[in-house]
């Protein structure tokens, strides 16, 4: 069905084009949610056609304003407005919505979707990566901008539901963002008063305006979000607060148009269904058939090329802003095109190689100090952090200033006592571009920010996750604080780069790998308690960064007996050895920072390391056992934890619990 | 150093007390946390010398009052506590601080110390199990209580610090308790700005008291934490609210006492060091030794035995209650005990005959409901909620009653989308007694409470994690949904016991297990899809019990191959053994629905399901393959997936992943 051509479309038919594409796909799925789109369509229609500075030509323009769906259930409002405003997402893909191999997810996915700027649906996190596009705004603007040129230049826009609000990083997030002041920040809420479970007066009810208030946003009420009047007045109020972020209310209607389930949470999470779509196209005055629309709302929404005018303004700007300040440009550019500045490679391999001549016994947690003393110099897109144990994950450096300043300079972030918002932030700052952040908890705390790793991982964005006290070594402080499980945890999440190096050498090996590391995260695991040096020739220096590698052989390289070991726990594996050598057996010791780089490796290197002829093998590790079962196999034998550990100094429980190079040397005797 | 006996001591005296004693303690071991307790002695000493209803005598009184300490990491404060009012915590316990058997670990454990309630530390979980001790208490005063007999009537009352306030946990938390109205909750905040990165001027920048107040609590502003007279005012003031929590915001000083490093913090995490300590000594006019507490500073804190006669009157309202309301009583006290009611076992084990006779094809998740269904009727014990996914994961039952209502029989907690919170409240329940609680979300998102499940395991308390939406099975929601390492990572965590049933008789089963299971958490893991019956003889059915068993064996039972899988892809294993079975290929299908379970059972057993002879296995889970490896060795094979998955029905991606039964088959083959 088609109508003559209208003229110019009004807003109302403008949001509407979201509301159809949204329900019409869902509907074509099977699956997915209306409500969200069909409530905020208005929303959004007022914020992309008359606010939003981006070029749909080109997604990656860097001085871009970031739209952030943290609702991201509502996938089909962003596909809706990728596709309307031009964007390289035909109506094709809308079509297949949810389906294998297109490009429209059932969640935002930013690795499929050109406009996607971060993976969302987990709630809250959206909005805590939004916390960290404007950080990460704001820092570039400080360093680059000069009174002439305001080079970075741009706003971050998030939409939150309910749910994102009741989601207790939306606190932690929301703190972070009024303590900085970040004025460019504007959050949009989606106040329709329905969760999955119905009206949200049982679970929700909080003043939210208050909470926000009290910690220091603008926060602009009662906003109608179905009136474009009120969203724009709303929007330009908050355009004025330069020294705050701005929280607009709005008051919506889940499922607007949808005569008998608007304000339902049946509009929610379920397509509308034939009928209900029917009626909802005879209230919202909308002729068109699925997946149809018309010549002039597309020109309504595409508004004539706005989007590249935009950037080739911003092009001549900063053709001229190089022309007078080049090391500036040419750094930011560098950064913005995640590009490591040159000689970094070499500077930061004679660093590791000067460590492997000193032998410096530390803590790895030191060591991982020194490589981030030693690397921050030449890495202006360095920026750090800790959830307030600066001190114990020792991430200060000599030249850290904290981003709660106006120094150009400023790289250092004291994030408080949030680790699913600091983490949630990195992966904000990261996938913003320009940054390379790292953020630090003690490794058992890496659990309150596991889904955040999760979404390092999936984005893919490049952060690195800090986790020092990585086993019982840290002692006294007992089992609330000791890692057990946490090791293998985080290796089994895909694509995320776990390291846990046994001395200075790795240590700095790792922060190299995790630096260079472009397409996903790293964890960096690291000790509280003092470590051995490990001799190594040039070789093996080199073999590091494989993940895996033969650290002492047997004589003649025919070993007996294979023992495999990371962190703190490779000293014991060498003392182990030369006990084994004594008595005649013939051991190799592997040392095994990553086992997720290991496992990447060309099947020969791994072959190398671990001969398959070699059935004897003993891993050790102070953690969960299980886990190196697929080094060992059945016929091996692990030495580690599975159980809490205790509270004591860590002399006294690496023995209770038996992770000795004595049990080492036993159970590579009983291998027989 | 000893003094004449002096007159009854001054309530900074008795204050004092603990501050020695704690700042004694972290010296002798050479590590801790000296400054909370030397900050909030003195709302300490208030607290409990003049309203904490408790009895030292017996600390498991089931009407005491709660005390948690969330800022567990001054932990000294509470052993001091429980030493001076005459707790089984002698003065040798608290000498052997953070050693190895003591019974005084670094943070608060309640596995290893009567007197505590919840094990603390991880910061912002002891506040949210502090709203489950002040649920447990509203729910069982409105089942029980009569107009003449306030049988169950007591408060839960927590101490908290900046770090606990920064958590996103204490959000979640605090709304929850404010929608509830927990009017006998009742928090102090040490309010004391600073945290272990220092000053919390740079990070912490909320206006605390308004928040609170957003969230319908009642707040009590700047009260002297070191006057006894200002915090006795507003704990009164605290007491008059019934409607609503409370939270009182006490200035104090860190480390009080310590003319050095009182308010600094220097004196959060390291001993004071010699000098320090006695020069506190003589600001504090404290003349005792370490460990030295005059017989006058026990008698002022030991107060005559009231916690015996507090005790004793309330066993006698009890019989007198008892006498009147014998039912109520009998049930009281049976769910006080923990025990399950009789005929539990029977009804259950009938439930589960039926099931197998009945071989419904059902989603596991709606197994679940039927297994709730069944025996929530005998357990007025069991209370059950969900992180906003009632309709998803299937958590509400015919007889659920919200919480948030004065229904005698309330039982069912609408959480809002709050998992951490959810997670950690359930621990309160379960650890106040009188409750078998059980929360629900996602697979995918039991990340957000990860912490909280961790300790659940810890504590331990007998708590029940649902966790819906299995595996890539769930299909649309995509990739952010989609678990794949969370099997294996909960596994992993110790003492907990993880369920993935592959049909509604194993879903009851695992029901079944984790209602009788008091020492430890479950969590049962179950589908969104339907999934096939599976045919078993009574002694199959017993099996189930040991967490994995031969669910189809080759015939005469020698195998050439095990198939070992769990859930969704138990019916793939038994295709494949028709398959390898036509081939010649005897074949045995091992269902494996919780590995913990398994792991538990006599070697003859496990040798009887898994021959060591019988090396030619096979694991499918769809889920990652490496964790497999403890059962399959480097010989077998493993068929699942390692990375993140997609959006698409389900039925799209199984055979996209290659988790499929032909799968199965050619990976039996080639083993050889």
């Amino acid at each position: 069905m088609t109508t003559p051509a209208s003229n110019k479309p009004g807003r109302r038919q403008l949001a509407n084009a979201i509301r159809f594409l949204a329900a019409d796909a869902v509907e074509a799925a099977k699956s997915g949610h209306p409500g969200m789109p069909m409530g905020m369509a208005d929303i959004a229609e007022v914020l992309w056609n008359d606010y939003l500075s981006h070029n749909p030509k080109n997604p990656k323009w860097f001085n871009r304003d970031r739209f952030v769906l943290s609702n991201g259930h509502g996938s089909m409002l962003q596909y809706a407005l990728l596709h309307l405003t031009g964007y390289d997402l035909p109506l094709e893909e809308l079509k297949h919505f949810r389906q294998l191999h297109s490009k429209t997810a059932g969640h935002p996915e930013r690795h499929e979707t050109p406009g996607v700027e971060t993976t969302t649906g987990p709630l809250g996190q959206g909005f805590a990566n939004a916390v960290g596009f404007a950080l990460a705004e704001k820092l570039l603007a400080q360093r680059y901008n000069r009174p002439e040129y305001q080079i970075v230049d741009h706003r971050t826009w998030v939409f939150m539901g309910d749910g994102c609000l009741m989601e207790g990083i939306s606190h932690e997030a929301a703190s972070l963002a009024g303590t900085w002041g970040l004025g460019k920040l504007v959050a949009f809420w989606d106040d329709n008063k329905i969760s999955i479970d119905g009206n949200t007066d049982g679970w929700f009810t909080d003043d939210t305006p208050a909470r926000f208030e009290a910690y220091g946003w603008q926060v602009i009420r009662n906003v109608n979000g179905q009136d474009a009047v009120e969203i724009k007045t709303a929007i330009d109020t908050a355009l004025k607060a330069s020294d705050r972020p701005t929280l607009i209310c709005c008051r919506t209607t889940i499922g607007f148009g949808a005569p008998n389930k608007q304000g339902k949470e049946s509009s929610h999470g379920a397509p509308l269904g034939k009928d209900e779509l029917a009626a909802a196209r005879v209230q919202l005055e909308w002729p068109y058939g699925p997946f149809e629309i018309p010549e002039e709302i597309y020109a309504g929404w595409r508004a004539g090329g706005a989007g590249a005018l935009r950037e080739d303004q911003w092009n001549a700007l900063f053709d001229q802003y190089a022309a007078t300040f080049g090391n500036e440009a040419a750094e930011l550019s560098r950064r913005s095109h995640g590009d490591l500045p040159e000689g970094f490679v070499e500077s930061a391999n004679a660093f590791i190689a000067k460590l492997q001549a000193e032998g410096p016994v530390i803590a790895s947690r030191k060591a991982s100090q020194m490589a981030i003393e030693a690397f921050a110099p030449l890495l202006p897109e360095l920026i750090g952090g800790s959830a307030d144990l600066a001190h114990s994950n020792l991430t200060l450096w000599k030249a850290s200033k904290t981003v709660a300043s106006d120094d150009p300079n400023a790289n250092y972030v004291y994030y408080g006592v949030r680790e699913f918002a600091m983490t949630a932030i990195s992966n904000g700052l990261a996938l913003h571009g320009g940054f390379i952040p790292f953020d630090a908890t003690f490794l058992v705390f890496s659990d309150y920010a596991r889904n955040a790793v999760r979404m390092s991982a999936l984005n893919p964005a490049h952060a690195i996750h800090v986790y020092t006290h990585d086993s019982i070594g840290l002692g006294e402080d007992g089992p609330t604080h000791q890692p057990v499980e946490h090791l293998a945890s985080l290796r089994y999440i895909p694509n995320n780069d776990v390291w846990r190096p046994c001395d200075a050498v790795e240590s700095a090996v790792c922060w190299r790998a995790a630096i260079e590391r472009k397409d996903g995260p790293s964890c960096l695991v690291f000790s509280r308690q003092n470590l051995q040096h490990q001799p190594r020739d040039e070789a093996q220096v080199a073999n590091i960064a494989r993940g895996g590698y033969v650290l002492a052989d047997a004589e003649g390289g025919n070993a007996d007996v294979i023992l495999i070991a990371t962190g703190s726990e490779v000293g014991l594996a060498t003392q182990a050895k030369a006990t084994l050598d004594a008595q005649g057996i013939k051991t190799r010791v592997v040392s095994m920072p990553s086992t997720d780089v290991f496992d990447r490796q060309p099947v020969e290197y791994r072959e190398s390391v671990l001969p398959k002829a070699v059935r004897k093998r003993v891993a050790v590790e102070a953690a969960v056992t299980d886990f190196w079962r697929k080094y060992v196999g059945l016929d091996g034998a692990v030495i580690g934890i599975d159980t809490f550990g205790a509270s004591a100094p860590a002399e006294a429980l690496y023995p209770y619990f038996g992770i000795t190079a004595e049990k080492v040397v036993e159970a590579a005797k009983a291998l027989g």
